[in-house]
């Protein structure tokens, strides 16, 4: 089953805070893409590029184990914004986490993360998710974890780009960057939300190559290519 | 404005969780309650008495210190479930926290409680509060506090009784307490939804005298009574 998951909170070092408005989509098959735009960027930099974090990956690029307490999961990260970027004292690599579903629904994320290298000392976080309906188009809580509606992922990666775009039922998010480039002019990101009334809202937009990102989700399946200006998207799931 | 919170997280000794479904009501005039019923009650005792905790108090009961890095308040508890039943290792009397509104529009609750006496160590916690909207009948995540509608406070303080009753847009919590008495047995909590379709749905009912809450939310102004199976309660607010 899809899901969408919104953050509630980011603790390091015992300090609970949010300042993005984060979405996690994970799609049915097992890809997944989390974009963390922050909600009032204040410095230069915060507003030149207002972005906590993004990643993504497909299920070849998370490795989960259930457990009798809960989930491990070990993100691989196809896509990490951090790395991809090269900014200084971020991690590099697979982050293991374990995910813990409390009585209210809410899920608990915990993990350590490296940002001084992995000979370094670690710094735990914690992170807050709560299931919201991606069948609507508000945030709905829900008091587990499992959305209804479709899944549909698009996936590039050519010469030129690498991207994955992933709808979860009303909700669709995605990031497209060039292979050749390593600033954030190289990068773009996309989340749209098509509202019960049938129309499209598009709530978050950054980057040069916005209008390659797919918006058509009928009347496609699996293994069928998307042609959007130009560029080729595979559809590697079409639950419609 | 009225305000109707959910909680999404209690964290103690910087270990959150949440097992309960608790919903904190503030009136218009700045009366509360808050009802804290365990979502999977496990043990004999939580089954028999599946509450965390309750309390309620008008605004007489509270002092806010708006700051300007949040509001400070300090609460002062007409009615604490803990105190009412003499739960040994609970706090008693004031409990002085502060409130910050992070960027997603959650809201942070600190402060420091004295199980163990007040010149005992202190505990440290945290509440994380999200603001849904009163109006409607799920959990719609608001980013902002205040919610619309109608805002109603019933209260009664007799020989035999006291209580408080909060209705918040559609969502109506009370409790009523034996003035004689010192028991779960003497304790009655309530929580019901009207829902968009106009039915009412007890959410919550717990004790002897739930016949005797308010039910009729029509028709009413401040400084009516109401009697509800023999039970004369004050109305001290009612925006309809």
């Amino acid at each position: 089953m899809p899901s969408l998951f919104k953050r509630i909170a980011f603790e390091v070092a015992g300090n609970p805070n949010e300042r993005t408005l984060t979405l996690s989509s994970g799609s049915n098959d097992g890809h997944y893409i989390s974009l963390r735009p922050l909600v009032k960027p204040s410095t230069p930099e915060e507003k030149a590029f207002p972005w906590e974090w993004a990643f993504a990956g497909t299920k070849d690029d998370v490795d989960v184990t259930v457990k009798e307490s809960g989930a491990q999961q070990i993100f691989k990260f196809w896509f990490d914004a951090n790395v991809y970027l090269d900014i200084p004292n971020t991690h590099r690599g697979a982050v293991d986490t374990f995910w813990e579903t409390w009585d209210s629904g809410c899920i608990k994320e915990s993990g350590k993360v490296f940002p001084l290298g992995a000979d370094k000392e670690g710094v735990d976080f914690i992170e807050l998710w709560q299931p919201v309906d991606a069948q609507r188009d508000e945030f709905i809580i829900q008091n587990h974890a499992d959305s209804q509606g479709r899944s549909i992922t698009f996936k590039v990666d050519n010469d030129q780009y690498f991207g994955l775009v992933i709808v979860v039922g009303r909700w669709t998010q995605g990031f497209l960057a060039k292979k050749n480039g390593s600033t954030t002019k190289d990068l773009s990101f996309v989340r749209t939300l098509e509202t019960v009334k049938g129309e499209t809202k598009t709530l978050e937009q950054y980057g040069a190559d916005v209008a390659k990102f797919p918006t058509k989700f009928t009347g496609i399946k699996r293994g069928d290519k998307a042609d959007v200006n130009g560029l080729t998207w595979d559809i590697i799931e079409a639950y419609l």
